[in-house]
């Protein structure tokens, strides 16, 4: 359904060409800082038209709080956001309404529901995570409030080009300051060209975002289902066009033994950290590696969260293509929508996000045990 | 929490080392055959002991139904099933009791919960997914019934040796020949070899578990939130030791270009199929490749549903490791429990269950809509 | 929180005195009609100042809607509905800002939350019925497209004045033209000028809402929790002001013996019926009499479900009241806000909405056991 | 379905024929004290055959716990009770296979699942119960620990009986003084002696159970749709016989006015209370009458929490009734399974527990929020 979190809910709605699209935030706790500003500039982040990167379709995207919010601070009832949609062009789809597009939710919706709005992608837009995109903003402010935990999440590959990044240093200001979100100052720009190249080429790219977590509670996740690497790779994977997900050492682990995996423990004095072990007065347990990501049994260690999501090169392209329509007619399709070569460039708030929002909620689930 | 699915629902429940362990399946629709040996062959498939590539822990591990079930058939009632707890040997763990095994969940329990049962892994043993097994037995028979949709699940990838499966023709018997649970000839004897070296090193190693779902009804899975991957990848990375999910592509497909990764359609006219999509009396449209690993917009397109999942290796090891003790104090651990190398041969039962308990979830939420 | 229902789900949004109110469907079925007039007039129903007898707040609380229709039929998508609120005037509530109302929400808000919007009923307020009753007009419509099943309420009691209503033959043309909705011509008129004498006394006046549904579908209900008549008395003591629930013989029924209680089944020839249950081809089973209230362990047995809730008298009067300030001083209150003597008029609109929110929800999941 | 519960949740399982009845209880906060002959002291105040008041069924109802709770402490993990069903005797409903017993469920399950276990009441016995009780005795420790907080529950009325009972002074002892836990000694006899007579008569009585939560935290309640009183409505709608549900004034308050029915608020100094109000240091804020029944807004407001809940006479009985069997056909049916004339006696043990389920999970709901 359209509904994402236990304790933390939020209900998004609208399709990229109905009249809005929106956010329930439920469950919110009372009084927390609303700051429409920092909203705002998340949805900034996420929105098209930043640069010549990306899709050319403009739209301001402002935020309008509905309800929720006094003077300034949450009441603890729901929270309703909206984004007014003033970019349609409906008619800019009118030829591809009886067609199927190679790798789109033409094809299921049209199955699952027996009906499909066909003016742009309908529900399976990008623009349908506007909604989890300004929920995430409280849910961070929730987060930097409770224990000045920070969510951040940049391009870490595209097409072949890898980026070298530091998760214990990356900063908010390194990513934002590449038009890739790309803080390595050597993969950055060719990822640009290369994205660049793809444009004139007619033609998309896929890569990986990763995102790290720092100052995390040690005891957030919830065995057995709802482990914390559950929900994050639920919350990844519902995001469109991800394929995969992994963290901490992920796929590449496997080729580790057990005693090369494994991540030592060790104390450490109090002088270097102490915030996320309340506990320990004169240090904390922390582990020596990091290859499980910063969790263990599905429960925050207290150590970085480090995840990696997987996007496939975007669906619609300008080169032509085969598919059919919707009498299973074989036809060459032109153009398939706004051409955006590379949607990753503005991925990292998505991602931010939805993990600022599984914290927050494990983060109301833990308190609700004390 | 510890409860699985919105329609189809599980909660399971037990300790390695309490007094059993178990499930409650509620949401089973009525007057489905149960057949209890179904369950029990899936449940002798996971467990321990199988062969000597197994831990040498022996549990019979016989399943009782205690409710739900009358004369062979399910009630609509809650169904109750349980495996009594036989080898637990609480005293072989009296050594652990105040330390933190590496890469454990002991840390992080004693953190989240301020208790933990300490007499083996407790809640986070893969004693845990008995319950799910046992389940997933139950939800593989609905799939049958309404469609004959078969999931399967074996071993890709143990360490650096990779099998050639191919995922059109793969059968359970191919499977459950082989003692790794690698269909591929020639690198599952390979594979038992580097297990056993694994063993002879006190040590332990990770791989990776392919499923493929055949005959899959099109228009599985809920967007925007409960997308098939999504649920898939939350109950796949809801299992102990796994570190990444992957369908379709992938991570391998970002280095693709849109156009080379987009699956076209075409039309298959009937002698070929035509099972899964009711509504074409000639034929039906499919793929000609499957990147999408068989969903596309978060819903199944017909195809088969191909994903991977990584398993660490085991964190329970023999050679000697440092961790510290619940004061802080650095130790060195001798032996961590009972030594099993490489889950993954029993890992596919578990994997299988999981998918079908997600695919039979979706069948119900599918059928609410029509 | 703010969310109801299993499969066929609403969230509301909204306090009296933010920017608006507002509600999102989800899981509703697509190709459903949706008639915005239809929407229109229950909230019409629902709505202040519709004659003398209610309160003289003006709203025209026109329903937009953002999301999840398209060209007049539902997508499957969540349905974005909203009304704006245009007559708040905060001033009006200055001097209540530092008093908790008796018998209203302001202190366990406070209490609760640490903060309320105290300018009229914030969230507490009877304005948030607007989202049920929009979500409710959507739930009648599936109900009448699945069985033609039909959905009223009425007022039965206000005070003292007792109406003498048949549940069997009651239209709704009958209840709305009374203006007290009360479809008895002889209690109505009286209940009209109770009502009145209440408004000039600067009192208020409570009642009983009496509800029938009929051509009730055979099989809806989930025990042992989410039994018919405990997700209806839920949905009914979520209502503002709501202090009673009772189905069929109700709390009259004890002082009856079993074996005048029980409804004794007879068959039914086809002539009569025979909608509700389909597998009888000449005939259904059904009660001679109907204490159960139409259902029996739970489960709608294919009766007239019959249901009364019991509304406070209005907390809000004109008279003076002591009460205390924030500080628990006592202070004497001359006026709480707007005076609205019976909000009954108004509340058999949002009592049809819920059960048609509680009848849909079971029959989606009715069907997806099938 | 069959769990109950947001945060302290339970499910339970269990046919009143099958090899037993449990309980799943998730969610459950760690190192709570769990005392075995609390939970066993709970179900023998449930269990039939306690004297010649109930049900000549003999069952010892031993509780069983399977996993969840460590050296006498919960683990945080779920814990799953069981009781055995000892005193089936499927061969004395063998007569009642192929009729559906008037008021029972038996026509209903039929309908709704195509299959019903004849052998007792199966899913709708009374019996399914017995998880409820265990869960609940459990969920009544940690109110205790929580804040003191008490839960009681008593028969009000048995037929045309009616008991004279003090909410702010009854107690646990005098409810068991009383072989029909009534706590009024001049009713108590003479309901002992109408129940006797009903016997006789092979016929049966309903009634009211009263319960009264004392020391109650300010503050619980989920507006708006899990308000206090529209979760504890469900809770005891969700039980079996359950007719209505009304909390303080209920439907007698519609003959007051709103000036007569308001519950003044007034500031009680220290030397009385304090402990339910922990921000005022030298009182609280409380109201003189109590029409409201400790909540407003859908939030306990710290006074006791009064409500009734009305239970139909005992469908079984012995007179001969009208039925029909499964083909329709008019028969008369003699006897319909254990007489037990008045289910009231043993229901307060069930009606307690529930309370105390609703009030544990909405504490925990308010602890998350802070």
């Amino acid at each position: 359904m359209n509904t994402f979190g236990h304790l933390f809910r939020i209900t998004t709605w609208g399709e990229s060409h109905g009249g809005a699209v929106g956010v329930v935030v439920d469950g919110c706790p009372p009084q927390i800082d609303v700051d429409i500003s920092a909203i705002q500039f998340e949805l900034d982040r996420r929105r098209p038209g930043q640069s010549h990167l990306t899709t050319p379709r403009q739209e301001s995207d402002v935020v309008e709080i509905l309800s929720g919010v006094f003077e300034g601070k949450t009441l603890g009832t729901p929270i309703s956001m909206l984004v007014w949609n003033k970019d349609a062009r409906p008619a800019a789809y009118e030829h591809l309404k009886d067609l199927y597009r190679p790798s789109h939710a033409d094809f299921t919706y049209e199955k699952k529901y027996g009906i499909r709005n066909w003016q742009g992608g309908g529900r399976a837009s990008a623009r349908e995570t506007i909604g989890r995109v300004a929920a995430g903003a409280i849910a961070k402010q929730i987060l930097r409030e409770n224990a000045e935990t920070e969510v951040l999440a940049y391009v870490k590959q595209i097409h072949t080009l890898i980026a070298e990044v530091d998760t214990d240093t990356v900063t908010l200001e390194q990513i934002e300051a590449s038009p890739v979100r790309c803080p390595d100052p050597i993969a950055g720009p060719k990822m640009a060209e290369r994205i660049d190249q793809a444009r004139r080429d007619q033609d998309s790219l896929g890569g990986i975002i990763e995102s790290v977590t720092r100052k995390v509670p040690v005891g957030l996740g919830e065995p057995v289902f709802d482990k914390l690497k559950a929900d994050l790779a639920k919350a990844m994977m519902s995001l469109p066009a991800t394929m995969g997900f992994q963290i901490g050492s992920g796929f590449d682990g496997i080729t580790m033994t057990g005693s090369e995996h494994n991540d030592p423990f060790y104390f450490e004095k109090n002088e270097v950290g102490g915030i996320c072990n309340p506990d320990a007065s004169d240090g904390r347990i922390r582990t020596r590696t990091n290859n499980s990501g910063g969790t263990q049994g599905g429960i925050s260690n207290g150590e970085n969260i480090v995840f990696q999501v997987a996007f496939k090169p975007t669906a619609t392209i300008g080169k032509p293509q085969q598919t059919v329509d919707v009498q299973g007619n074989e036809v060459t399709l032109e153009a398939s929508g706004r051409h955006d070569p590379c949607v990753l460039v503005r991925a990292p708030a998505i991602v931010e996000a939805m993990a600022a929002l599984v914290l927050t909620d494990h983060l109301l689930r833990q308190r609700a045990k004390s």
